[in-house]
């Protein structure tokens, strides 16, 4: 791994964004003793339902959490998509929720990986764990958390009770991921 | 208000209390034009379930989002009381989960305001909305957010569907807070 990761998360309010971000910086420090930072900020732009965070994940102490460009972006609604889209590094990875956001003019050289997080969790009958099947789907797809270290975050952070549904939840996004990875089914942007 | 607020958030995960921390952020924007940053660190000794954040609100852009001594803590746990229950400044303010958090040697000078947030949210049969709960015993008992800022940050940041429950929790804890401030029951630890 690269000493410092960064990764841009972005949705609409209820979609669990920034738990995501959270179990996979746990999830970080969890495997292999990394560090990571998560941070939201708020302006006056705060009203709406639009939500952001950066994510550093890094192997030693992080003393400055903000990002300076990403180089993956999770991004599960289309205002997130016109927002952060443009950022991402080129080389980097972009993970899109794919009913909610039509990635056009993606920067060049992106791996873009496309997953109905949203379909899969009602799917399961809780639309409300989109975000732990994104956590499984980020984990398959960059290989930046571990299956295990990933799974034991979720199962660590979710609200007593409900660590059964959940932890199905990050296996499908995870297998989800898997296979796109499997079937070379990855799009590169050129 | 004082330009620079930091407040500690502290609790076990699946409290959600990150969600908390977000919406008074949130609260904090869209009130009176503030600027807000919440950050959480995980280092190697994020195995285990507690959980922490820093929020910070400001009159002006945030360039450092640490704190350096809260003036206000709300701590959920026994683990987080332990960890945090020291570092209040004197003459700060400090809200504990009453049913979980024994305050011992809380510093001098502290307010300290108690709430049963997980009984009141199992009563309304959604043990989950305690955290929401918390949001309002917060907006009440320190007036950092205002009722209706808090209010619309509550409904914008919860999953959709789910608003009326959590509209109602929100003012169940401010209302809860609201009364302790008036009957001047809070202990001024000396």
């Amino acid at each position: 791994m690269k000493k410092n990761i960064e990764i841009r998360l972005a949705g609409f309010g209820g979609q669990g964004i920034i738990l995501a971000g959270y179990i996979i910086g746990k999830a970080a420090a969890i495997f292999d003793n990394k560090f990571s930072t998560l941070i939201q900020s708020f302006g006056p732009e705060a009203r709406g339902s639009s939500c952001s965070a950066q994510l550093l994940i890094s192997k030693s102490q992080i003393l400055y959490p903000y990002m300076i460009q990403p180089e993956v972006s999770i991004i599960l609604s289309t205002d997130a998509f016109d927002r952060f889209g443009g950022e991402l590094k080129s080389g980097g990875v972009m993970l899109v929720e794919q009913d909610l956001v039509q990635p056009e003019k993606v920067p060049k050289g992106v791996k873009l990986y496309a997953i109905p997080a949203t379909r899969l969790a009602e799917e399961m009958g809780r639309k409300i764990v989109m975000n732990i099947i994104t956590v499984g789907f980020f984990s398959a797809t960059t290989g930046i958390t571990s299956f295990e270290a990933s799974r034991e975050a979720v199962e660590t952070s979710v609200p007593p009770g409900t660590e059964e549904i959940n932890l199905k939840a990050f296996e499908i996004g995870y297998e989800y991921g898997r296979k796109l990875i499997e079937e070379k089914a990855k799009v590169i942007v050129k």
